[in-house]
């Protein structure tokens, strides 16, 4: 099956390798010519504008775009809008906001054309370990759209099965989910990141207070230096907490284990807002998870306003003057 | 009723004040001779050890400690164990840990020795104020020295009665209260700080989405700036929110609205820490009070190790590179 | 001034009977005749459609809406449209959702007609206290209409004024804030419920932590009894906690020690959530007022899936049996 | 290496069973015959009273000790004392405070017997997959150990190695480290379970926010009905968020989607409260540690006093009278 692709940054190119390197033929485009070329020479076929790619696939067209959410992805659709034809499908696999893929799918679905919102997990790592995959939008399109998926989900690997998966659809323990009608993929994915947050806080918070073991308000026989290197790798064997954001930990803390070359300013993106917009309406707690985004936000500041006025307050009722930052 | 009174900082020269003024006799000590030479102008009996202070008084002695928790509490009391006599009392008007009450207590019973732990609020407006005091210790000695207490207390003031309250003891409307056996009266006043932390955090929140409500990531036709002074100002009268730190956040803000004399470095003392392992203890849920806390320990720090472990993670699994803070 | 009041619920009754016994002419009107009967002894004019309220008012015409957010005051509006004419104006005064505000500001004045949004705080005190206002809309608007703020808001009061704000608009000192264009007066009033949340919920923290004090996980020795409805009542004279939230509680523990006759079960309305929507829409870290909200939304439920998840893992990893609830 | 192993539970037992498989000589002792004699069918010595069991050893002894945390590991250890010489050694393998260990080490070491601290990570999977350990005390007797230690390690297995490790001690890629001196191994292990209760409240709340995404609060067009069960499945393939814990979501979800068997009553050791005491004590803001402990204590309440105040409050306010639980 022919797929066309728009949108060749990492995540992008990599989806791109991993089809063709399967023999599946893609035509490609990005506004950059550079990374096009780049994939020509992996058996893509690039083009240098959406119109050429339209032009250059067969009927029903299926083009995946890969952009940064909001605007890019906004308009790259309503150019191909006027483009595709009755049958034709649009597949968003960046990391859109799942109530935008609701009404663009039903704005589609007014000229006949299909859309699919593809959550995509795996970053940097996909194009070796395969892509995991949370799909929403017709299941019809779904099934047509079977083998794309298939070759770009990492597959079974040396994964143990899960016990009582029997009966169930074996796509998902390839890693692809067809998880519902439009807007279902990008929702699984959004909470995704979410838990993912909040899975990360978690073991920094935890490192955290490894690392200041040896702090000064503690009592000095109850201090230790522990190596917080050789812990993050002891617990990848045969520990409840071993997981893969811990093999990266370990990574990370052998190559440097202060971490000295990092800032501390955390980014964050709009799928952990976004899940706890979900949870306030669905009238979930969700603390961890809102504290994970918190912890982000506070990163990014030398001192918040709140700061201060606890300050303010504190002159206020107890004369304290505090003391300027060291 | 003579009361012996060591320590003469802020709190404790208040103290002496609002009792000699109300005509109570007062025989001083601190280990600087200068407050005491002030307060001997207002009356009080300035003496130059512990063991003169003992000496001074009439028994059976009271001895009000008004000094940093910890070392410099507990070595005082060291001091007087031995210059007490059976039916002498040691008040503690510090900010002690509970636990160290109750050990306190019972071995000063072991000697006759009464103990009772006073946790006093009021802050620097406490000589204008009156100080709320809550009073852990045998009720006994409460009652002998009640005339100290309803001397330092408010009194009812202007504010207006609880309904209900008729036939309960109105010595709690003036102020001050018998909270228990001693550990009782720190225990209150533990979480009483506890909730003071929280409630100023929860402003502190409040007035920094305000202050940022015209932030650049809110889209230009929602953003607004608006007068965090006069909004405090208005929330104090009729609105739910009054309150006497509202009050002193409007006096704060009316002076400087920016508060940038602040660097927004905040510390805490024990009884917020205390109150989070009350609550661990008991298994009583304790979220805000936590937030709050740990919003002054984040306060302090330039960046965390936790964030730093995110960064790494970010890279690991995503090639993030978090930019460096501005 | 004339003033039309659409919705005599318990807060729009109050603000019709505070109109009328300051001498305010006020034409009424809700879907349920008997307030109107009510009011109309009090001095007001009841009539019995919108359109005879427009009917009834001399241009420019000023018509305050006091309905529940969302559906019944949207409809309203949409209902008043046609019957208003340049240069009238309509008053939102409830609870609605500040971006509604924006909108519906943007939309009338394209008809000519003014909108304001009064965030109203007092409750069912009101009456008696006063309304705390906060007000968006053209600031000619909010000029013209003083007479009616004035006569709702507080007033000054035994509340000692705040210095430093000689300067400034004194109006605020009244309890009537002119906050900013439409949509601000809402703004300012979510964030005020926003925060009154987090008052609210570090207040019950501490408050359980102190009944909790004999709770069995605590050693024996260190377990007291302490009397909470005391404790409230001592607060209230002098301590830095001291509150309108407070005095309440002191109440209501004076009434009924135990609470018993109250479920637990709490209602959030949108104010606290949109709070929390507008924290992450600045990147504003609001652990406080986030936790407050959440366990609202945790007191509905009996247990939460997440809470099953958690057991579902202790089985899996421990093979720990969790106990039926007792 | 001979071995001595006290109390033969779950974990205790499957130690013994490690250990003899791989033809370690064990002398097993429980208060309870039993497991005694089922562990004496896999060749380990089952005796009598731990008299017995120091009789059967050959010095220098080593006493593995696995019982609850608390008074009964305590009381076996004082039952120890006397009968131990000068080079014998008892290792503490349960979930001690790590407090305990650093006052015992030091307590044993003044009659020449050495203390250490394990750690054990891996639950009833540990016969299987090995015991991830984190081992406090003496170097020199962590030495001496070192074939127990290797034998019950879970070794390096399948898991790729860490690149930049080459340098560093091997043992830690087998699962078994030297933290530090005694107290070290409980103190890793008990961050390890902090962790572990972040980790499981991050997936916790991320599927509750699944499960309730068709929830009546969200409007009709944003409502998802999405299976969990496959999701967690897919989410092991190739996603960021992949760990054991969530194979084992995987399993409890296959078996049973909602969880029915299950009260949502959680409990929780002495590791994740003492966590945060670590986090106090060293300013370490733990937010996500403290959310999920928390969470848990919530879960074993019907309601909290917390609650009611609130409801309380809001009675007083605004005369809102809260529905009673459906």
């Amino acid at each position: 099956m022919q797929l066309g692709v728009i949108g060749l940054g990492r995540m992008g190119a990599n989806i791109v390798r991993r089809l063709t390197r399967a023999g599946q033929a893609c035509v490609v485009y990005d506004r950059d010519p550079a990374p096009g070329k780049a994939l020509a020479a992996d058996g893509a076929t690039a083009v240098e504008s959406i119109a050429a790619m339209v032009g250059a696939l067969a009927a029903p067209r299926t083009v995946w775009i890969m952009l940064p959410a909001g605007a890019a992805t906004e308009s790259t659709i309503e150019l191909l809008r006027p483009l595709l034809k009755r049958g034709d499908c649009v597949i968003d696999g960046g990391n859109s906001f799942w109530r935008d893929d609701v009404r663009r799918g039903k704005s589609l679905a007014g000229d006949g054309v299909d859309y699919m919102d593809v959550g995509v997990s795996g970053g940097v790592w996909g194009l070796e370990r395969g892509f995991c995959m949370m799909i929403g939008g017709r299941r019809e399109t779904f099934e047509r759209l079977d083998s794309v998926f298939k070759t770009l989900a990492p597959g079974r690997g040396t994964i143990p099965p899960t016990p009582g998966r029997e009966a169930r659809d074996s796509r998902v323990e390839e890693g692809y989910l067809y998880a519902g009608p439009c807007g279902a993929g990008h929702f699984v994915k959004m909470v995704h990141n979410g838990i993912e947050y909040g899975l990360m806080q978690a073991y920094a918070e935890g490192f955290d207070i490894l690392r200041n073991a040896d702090a000064p308000t503690v009592d000095a026989e109850h201090r230790f230096t522990v190596d917080v290197a050789d812990i993050a790798e002891v617990w990848r064997r045969g520990s409840v907490v071993s997981s893969w954001l811990l093999d990266l930990t370990s990574i990370a803390l052998a190559r440097e284990e202060k971490l000295e070359s990092f800032s501390g300013y955390v980014e964050d993106s709009g799928e952990g807002r976004w899940t706890l917009q979900a949870a306030i309406d669905e009238a979930v707690p969700a603390e961890v998870l809102s504290a994970a985004l918190y912890a982000r936000f506070r990163s990014r500041k030398e001192h918040t306003f709140a700061e201060k006025i606890i300050s303010a307050m504190r002159k206020g009722f107890g004369g304290h003057v505090e003391p300027k930052k060291p």
